[in-house]
């Protein structure tokens, strides 16, 4: 169990409250999920991630699809179970099916290994790849 | 400079050469990265990481685009300063503009923000996110 | 279950009992944790690990619990439950509350998006910051 | 270098502008680190996570230079170089001396090393850890 | 459990049964654990992965018993659960004893240890360890 | 360069002396490296660290070379440039060549490619494995 006690909504004060409503009205459901309940231990913490989640996974230029499988495969490389599970659920609600889900862990174990074998080889830049191939 | 000698077309032996022509025919271009250089030291190592790399991010289920920037995302993460500049420079090259690659890295930044929280906390998975929300 | 067998006081050695009898005794508690029971699988291991402990974790330049909040944010950032959850009480029963765990997940969590950012954006050093700011 | 073009301040737009201007206002200093001029390439970007860390270093529960120090303490286990420096640099300016960050890095070096042999010997909680000693 | 669905070898297609026949024949065994059943969701990652593994970890310049125990440091120093676990008990199989787990267990302690001072410190290279030590 | 100042010889005091004396004494050699000029800020901790790394690199149930290979696939997978480039010179002293390299190399590429595939699918344990496949 968490090693802080989770709030529900009913013991949440003003502030938590409010957050919690906001979750629930932008994700048009009924239920706050653990890691709100967690965070309302320190309600500015709280506010504070709720507000910056929800501005990084709006629509922007990526869809939130592609945003989503990006979170899973960041989670998958830091092996956060319970952002793994939560993330892969959330995209599978968005549409991402088992072929999608394949080819996203199979890009990460990709990307897993070889920059193990680029850092084990100490392997220099070349030229080109300077500044990330920006021409400005 | 690299622990092990780089090993340029010229001096290489066939296998190593017959990857090197593969790299360059499937890329179009007519050069071969330092990464390759490398793990030329061992022939079937090389061999076998250039199939898999091409395998995994061919056109599939995901397009080429996506699966770089996935690429960019663990790569930020692990912290690897050749895979991120070599990996932005593609992405950028299929399409990755300003825009996409900061959306890309604030969700690399905020998921691994909120993995540390959920693992700082040790938050409990939520029922309703058991076996990432698959129905099977 | 642990990948070796834990050894009980009953059941040791001489040369483990006396490690145990002195982290008990450092601790003015009679009982002695897993993880030490762990390592007494090599008795040296479990001496060197426990005078390493018993000498970093002492009172210094620092105070005991900011040292104990400093190993709660690395194992956070490692996901280390068994280790987050013995040092979240370690640390509790030296006097941090609910409010100081928050602020120090909180710095977790933000030091870890910040360096994600830095790294995925590649950032060079601002020369001020050279060598961390030291005069000599 | 970066693999965005960092802004300047002249070049910058109003959106920047305000960022810094607060950037700067706070920190009583009449200069930008290259961090914020990178993140400048998305002006949302940059306010929301100045905004943040704002926030999360100001005074609460916990001293800013404990939060310093504890941001080093994240940014060694990362490996990211900028961060080191530059929260090293900050730290010494509120009074880290070379004891403070020997010992702040000894504890960082052994959280890491046992982090590790329980991970790797897959050590059980002791009961009386569990939720990380709280008694709610 | 996990995220996609295991598929056992009676439900499996054919591409997947050969996949697992060659896992069985190579291993002298008759069954198949479930991180190939999970990787099962997709015929060529899962096909991939094992002819990579196979290749890997066959007799070479190193002997298998040493390669088992580099892949539980790696999964030690990554916290893999799963990993840890499976790798372990291959390496027993193969000859590791306690005495063994325990040594390599109390180098990647040291070596986590180590690589985050040399970082928190942002000590520079030697010019004699330039390269790794080759002298080519 | 360093976050603190290193310390050489000449200005050492007595304490950081003798360490250095029995660096240099147990590896036969005149000079020391940078790592343990850097430590050597806190004499203790110069002390204690040189102490551990003498005692767990010593032989055992392990050969050295096996060690320093382990350190090496530590340090590849955590992306310390120092420590790889040492520890690889350290490792090609005592006997291993390129090949041997490579291998090591591909065998921590595997593991975390393999490492974040079973995270990502969040792969149950098989029974067999439990304990890591210890039999008392």
């Amino acid at each position: 169990m968490a090693t802080v006690k989770l709030i529900d909504y009913e013991e949440a004060g003003p502030e938590v409250r409010a957050v919690y409503d906001d979750i629930m009205a932008t994700r048009k459901s009924d239920w706050v999920n653990n890691f709100w309940k967690a965070l309302a231990v320190d309600p500015a913490l709280l506010r504070r991630t709720w507000e910056s989640v929800k501005q990084v996974m709006a629509p922007g230029a990526l869809d939130p699809l592609t945003k989503e499988m990006i979170y899973v495969a960041v989670s998958a490389t830091n092996g956060c179970g319970y952002c793994i599970n939560s993330h892969t659920a959330v995209a599978r609600a968005k549409g991402m099916n088992d072929a999608m889900l394949a080819e996203v862990l199979a890009v990460v174990g990709m990307a897993n290994e070889t920059n193990r074998l680029v850092q084990g080889f100490q392997v220099e830049l070349d030229a080109v790849f300077a500044d990330g191939g920006r021409k400005t």
